[in-house]
């Protein structure tokens, strides 16, 4: 196909391409209190008195981001808070402020939008932060446009650069669960549009990936852990695009390499039920899955340690030249793929 | 028409309405750190040492708040950044940071996008902010989900709640120019849909009132100009859902009412002659136009005298009972509608 050299499409960038390009654009800040713009989970800036702000900004839309018809209000508003809350997280901030910017369809009423606020209104509880402000807008589209402002201090900021030779590689929680809860509840979609009525969902068998993928938790509870302890990892990452392009990230950014153990992979029981229904394998679930809202963590061995059981769980380590690796269950050590979710498709992380 | 108990649209409410339910949903802020949220222009927290931060979001889509056929690029990217940072001076604060988050539909290019950070980044310059971070996602609509954050010492922020009876009652700049030259667009859009390219939009004589829709210049100097006088204004609000409905919102949450004379409303040359053109009052214009982002302002003449000429135009009084009126230029005090541009339409400010 020839290319219009007027209108390159956003597919023949990619997301992390693009974002690369709007960064050159802007240029580097000339404001010292900015310690960190793009490039990370969150932006950093100085309020004074040793401590920094970190601001994070992510839009859920309908039809792209989810589907109203499996989404209830007060979950999506749930799920529109705990997204940005783990970007806070991620940078090992607690979170503070939120706003959001709600765009609003003719066919959602009063009450669902009240639904969407008790859903928000749980999550601000649940992470100790207020929102603070908004703005409602009539759109064609559900939208949700959320900033979530929080605080640290300036010494104990952790960003994506950071990750040396040798450290551990740690995930929270499990990985994957959230992909199987949502091709789980494409395919009841999918079997309900064919029969009607007919058809009942089988949600109580699932209850565990279905729910990770509806209204996921940031894991603040980590970083509590990560404080109690006095440990500082070197990187970290929130799961969001999915495992494998995270590791990229922090990689790259931190100019090393990572080999994986597969078998260490932390897989719950149902996502590997789910995967098995599709006769499909779990390990790509959590590789390449996404929406985990998990953190990936790079830390010493010894401060690893130092944490309560339970807290991380080693998937891997980091290592001096650039490649990242994965070790098959049968053993074997091969490149791993960097695919991960990326708005627009366009050429992935890895092959840039 | 019978209504669904379930489902009560939101017109039924309309914006400010709904605005008023979702802050019961949330009730009152529990941190101590903050010290206003929804309700005013931008919520304001304590940062500390005295200083506050100020934070407002704003959202526009295609279709709703602008049509690409006649909004460049470049100009939606200033003017995106430029309704925030107009929320930002009517606190009275400095605009510092800046996060946008993007919907990029399938029929926008790199180059296009490019140009929208091409605005943002003359916008920050200009205001002295930074774009510190963002958002690109796929969508159906073009939409521009921006936050700014502001500073201030905490002594200086202006609510607006606030005024007292006897104080003047001001603008800064003209008003009723930004819905002139909203009126010029899409009337010439519909010469332009009709006649094909036969028609040649005539941009040149009206370049000061199409500018003032598309890139409106936040009042910034007109808040130097306060501090350099050392001027505290009573309260404080932006012009942006029309100069009407702003009087209402000062004098409800003042708890005063107010008498507005038609005689001196500043009003430009050319939105007179655009208003004459299409047969219509350049008062209105001026009352329930909207998007002129000059900010609207409450001080006692003692203070507007210590100001240079120029700055404001005084054009009412505060006055004690709660009524709005305005004098005709014919010498008649009648009561001031209430109307400004509403999202989903629903009872205007002043009828709820």
């Amino acid at each position: 196909m020839t290319q219009n050299p007027l209108f390159t499409p956003v597919s023949a960038t990619g997301e992390f391409g693009l974002i690369e390009l709007l960064t050159d654009e802007l240029g580097p800040p000339l404001d010292e209190d900015i310690l960190r713009t793009i490039g990370d989970d969150a932006a950093v800036y100085k309020i004074g008195e040793g401590r920094v702000h970190v601001v994070t900004t992510d839009v859920l839309i309908e039809s792209i981001h989810f589907d109203r018809t499996f989404m209830p209000m007060e979950y999506l508003g749930v799920k529109s808070m705990a997204v940005n809350v783990s970007d806070i997280v991620a940078m090992n901030a607690r979170p503070r402020f939120a706003t959001i910017a709600l765009g609003i369809p003719h066919s959602v009423s009063v009450e669902m939008i009240q639904d969407v606020y008790k859903g928000i209104k749980k999550s601000c509880d649940a992470y100790g932060m207020t929102l603070i402000g908004g703005d409602t807008v009539a759109a064609q589209k559900m939208t949700l446009s959320v900033t979530v402002i929080g605080e640290a201090e300036e010494s104990r900021v952790v960003y994506r650069h950071g990750a040396v030779a040798g450290d551990a590689l740690c995930v929270t929680g499990d990985v994957g669960a959230s992909y199987a809860g949502l091709r789980l509840l494409l395919e009841q979609n999918k079997q309900l549009q064919k029969s009607g009525n007919g058809f009942k969902p089988v949600f109580d068998d699932y209850k565990y990936v279905i729910q990770r993928h509806l209204t996921p938790t940031p894991r603040l509870s980590a970083i509590e852990a990560l404080k109690k302890a006095n440990v500082r990892p070197h990187a970290m990452i929130d799961i969001s695009d999915g495992l494998a392009s995270e590791v990229q990230h922090i990689c790259r950014q931190s100019h090393c390499g990572a080999t994986l153990t597969a078998e260490n992979l932390p897989i719950h029981e149902e996502t590997k039920k789910v995967a098995g229904l599709f006769s499909q394998d779990a390990d790509t679930y959590a590789l390449y899955g996404g929406e985990d809202y998990e953190l990936l963590i790079a830390l010493p061995e010894s401060e690893l340690k130092k944490l309560p059981k339970g807290v991380l769980t080693q998937i891997g380590v980091v290592t001096e030249e650039s490649s990242i690796m994965i070790e098959t269950p049968e053993g074997a050590v091969i490149p791993l793929q960097g695919k991960g979710y990326q708005h627009f498709g366009g050429p992935s992380d890895a092959d840039s």
